[in-house]
């Protein structure tokens, strides 16, 4: 750690770091600092990657389950993070993971409108509405990343994709994919007035999803995990498909279709000839 | 309840019934006594609809969350489960989920051989090897039963089919798709007896999963969360195939990968005009 300064060290569990650190768990003290949590060093190295000015970063040596957590402080500490040093049984208090490596950053929040979003040709997106869980909002993230989306847009959202869950499930790609939040209304009509066409996955339709034309300017619109599809998007969207199964009716929740659906669009978009 | 005679009620945490519920967690006493834990209502009804002869039902009722336990009940009382009315705290103390349900039951382990699967005409199989987390393998069950797979084989499992997080991340699909658990070089002789062609899931392929003929009697062969597939595999399986990423190189995990090869194979070998 020879580049890295003196960082302060933190062991008393009532220090008021360790009891804001705990607060920003909660989506209220999260929001009015402006701040989220990015627990684990492939989080927290995407973070870096991607120029998030990570504001402080803790970690505990005792907890670090690598050899490369040196190199990271450091590239954190050179990006402007304030580092702090914790006893292995105050990081155990902040830490929200099962099996915490010892590195916990607080990352600044950001607001992402429709009209940042700077969208290729041949736009490929993906419309999530309403999903609760924030585990499925990280998988579903994964996904979009994987299959090429160009942006994720979270309409109406039930669950903050600040959350360390979303954080956690999406190992950080929540940094890497452009994510904004809006109301769907204004996203359908951003989309309309963009040319983009809107595919709306429901099991009531009559097409299935492979057997449409997926090119062009394309947003996959996909419900919650409780209810589906609001009555908005049943009704606004250009195209509802579905996905037939073959056993149980419930054998795919929403990340699973999710991904189904995106891979399918990112097959027909790549042609025969996908390069790696 | 009318159906339901007079269980006998438990509310000591010390009674050896629930000593033995929570021991049941660990494969050494679940393999001992032969059986396996079924905790909440979905998974125990398609226990039920496949005919498995559960041995025991504990219930709570102040954990119920719906309306149709008193039926579940009454099912598992004349399919011959004996039935045990628990306190709300001995409940507690058995439940393995986060949230229970007030529904727990003790079903007997299967045995199934590689000649006991009756396979049709054109099999669709999925192979996975030495997966290590018992959620990955549930979700993978669940894929296996949505993309319509006639069988999955487990390699070398890591992993217990029995274990409760497999029976729960399956949302009970472990009882509808046939399942056999044997050696790589066993399950590769027999798939080649049978006729049947073993596609291999590795990043290293330079064939892309969609570009490849998925039709005939077919195996999707998977390896393990860490490690990929073993040597093995990768030296006999007929043809390896690779799924290409646009975003972070480990964005899909394994669960994510089978989902995408099944469901290529799936809409390949329904054709255009699949029915739902």
């Amino acid at each position: 750690m020879s580049a890295v300064g003196t960082p302060e060290k933190i062991s008393s569990l009532q220090n008021p770091r360790i009891k804001q650190l705990v607060k920003l768990r909660d989506r209220r003290p999260r929001d009015e600092a402006g701040v989220f949590l990015v627990e684990g060093y492939r989080e927290i190295r995407r973070a870096l990657e991607k120029k998030i000015a990570l504001h402080e970063l803790y970690f505990s040596p005792s907890w670090f389950l690598g050899v490369n957590e040196p190199a990271l402080l450091d590239a954190a500490e050179k990006a402007g993070a304030q580092l702090f040093e914790l006893s292995a049984e105050a990081f155990a208090k902040i830490a929200y993971r099962e099996r915490p490596d010892g590195l916990l950053a607080v990352a600044p929040q950001w607001q992402r409108a429709l009209t940042d979003l700077a969208l290729p040709a041949n736009p490929f997106l993906l419309v999530v509405e309403a999903i609760e869980k924030p585990g499925n909002l990280g998988t579903i993230l994964r996904s979009a990343d994987a299959a090429g989306c160009d942006a994720v847009i979270v309409c109406d959202p039930v669950t903050d994709i600040f959350n360390p869950n979303v954080v956690r499930a999406s190992t950080g790609v929540l940094f890497s994919v452009p994510l904004v939040v809006s109301a769907s209304p204004t996203v359908h009509a951003w989309l309309t007035a963009q040319g983009v066409r809107t595919i709306a996955t429901t099991p009531a339709a009559k097409e299935i999803y492979s057997d449409v034309n997926l090119l062009g300017p394309l947003a996959v619109v996909m419900g919650s995990e409780q209810y589906g599809l609001s009555e908005f998007w049943l009704k606004n969207a250009d195209l509802p498909v579905r996905i037939p199964m073959a056993g149980q009716a419930d054998s795919l929740n929403v990340a699973m279709a999710t991904m189904i659906t995106l891979f399918e669009a990112r097959r027909q978009r790549a042609g025969p000839s996908l390069p790696g």
